[in-house]
């Protein structure tokens, strides 16, 4: 019935060894892998191009597989060799998933709102706290995420993971600061940079017209192009011995502040 | 000068490498292992009763061995053997130190505001949540942090790390559950509880009283202790299409929702 696979040595599954572990060759062909049928599921919901399907069949379905053969969609029975050697957990339920990347351009970014609330993380560096941005632009429905001068590629399996599925359904775009802060410019977006040297408290400032809201890395906070382009520079204040904080935290505070000030509308 | 050891076979410090990775005997022997000038005086500020110092001379200066030494704290010095046997990271500048753990007694709390405003994390599991949290409390000066039903030994080396070394500096007991709410409740707090079903949107209520923010696992949520004993469920609308919020951003949120209505005093 369907093109099977049971060597670990074909060279198709060698190819999908090297996807899951080579960000520049996820690059170089435009795909990634997924593992499970709920983040299978959230990205065809957040209209990601599925190519292949390999399914290893005493996990999942002979009709499971025929449901996703009806949408054009390569189906590949693998073995269980083949399917323990690719996936990264061992509850994945049977089936990996070969996806085509998104380009997550600037131009491509779709506002849904009148006064859009925009996340920007510059040169975020830890996966999970990647992953903890994403859900939190998830969870307060923000209109995008843009990540600002990458330090890794959005479709590591790491990221994938620690987002529980986020980088599926948010609205993402990937550019230089440079061109983030046109595009923002650009719209008449307020740019909120997070700094903690002169700036003003960030409860103090209107974050209702259209905002974006910036935060750096945790070691070097933002480059100076975000903190000469701001309309106000803010920060959250710190009152401890220490006075550290995790990145996601911080913007979680700064998003949500946002959110209560748009009454959550 | 000073005591020395130079194999790596030797029984002490046989004994250390076993602390550093079995948490049952620093729990047995009430003892951990910490890395590094800035984290030893952090520990140092934090009270904590350091038994002995061990350094390695060509990173660590003679100097600074004898001002340590002046604090009746048994110096010893060690061969570069042992000491990349014992150092978990590169960069730890020749010094390992030997910690009395505190026993994180709710008695022992010292609260320091007349309207305190303590974090309760019941069962938090992954050490770089637990490691933001403290960063979190830190930052945010609350007076105390609680670690109800804890499912890890708060002075894992991966904790210490992820806090930054927030876990010397800040209040912290440790307790059950039952413990945690008969103690809140003796000194008459406001108990909110983080819950997603039959509860408030958390900006709607007051947090200016005496507070306790209760969060659970990403998991499992609150117990039912905590559910039936808030004085309010409290929750962070969720408004994406995957609804799962980081435990350190949500409790992060919270308590700087309280910070903002007590004017960050």
């Amino acid at each position: 019935m369907y093109k099977s696979i049971s060597s670990t040595q074909n060279p198709f599954i060698k190819h999908l060894l090297q996807l899951k572990e080579k960000s520049r060759l996820r690059k170089k062909r435009g795909e990634f892998l997924i593992e499970g049928k709920r983040e299978l599921s959230l990205a065809i919901k957040g209209s990601f191009k599925i190519k292949s399907v390999l399914f290893f069949p005493d996990l999942f379905s002979e009709t499971e597989a025929k449901v996703l053969s009806q949408h054009n969609i390569e189906i590949i029975e693998i073995s269980k060799d083949v399917f323990q050697k690719l996936a990264h957990r061992d509850t994945t339920e049977g089936i990996i998933a070969v996806v085509e990347v998104k380009h997550n351009k600037l131009e491509d970014l779709t506002l849904k709102s009148k006064n859009p609330l925009i996340l920007v993380a510059e040169a975020p560096e830890k996966p999970g706290n990647i992953g903890a941005l994403l859900r939190t632009a998830d969870a307060a429905n923000i209109d995008a995420v843009i990540i600002a001068n990458p330090k890794s590629d959005l479709y590591n399996p790491n990221i994938i993971r620690s987002s529980v599925g986020c980088v599926f359904t948010t609205e993402i775009a990937i550019a230089s600061s440079k061109e983030a802060i046109d595009f923002l410019q650009n719209y008449n977006f307020n740019i909120f940079s997070a700094i903690l040297q002169e700036s003003e408290p960030y409860y103090t400032q209107d974050y209702t017209l259209p905002t974006a809201i910036v935060v750096g890395t945790e070691a070097t906070g933002l480059t100076k192009e975000w903190r000469d382009t701001a309309t106000q520079n803010i920060n959250i204040p710190m009152q401890g011995i220490i006075d550290s904080m995790n990145v996601s935290v911080a913007a979680g505070i700064l998003i949500f502040e946002a959110k209560r000030q748009r009454d959550f509308k």
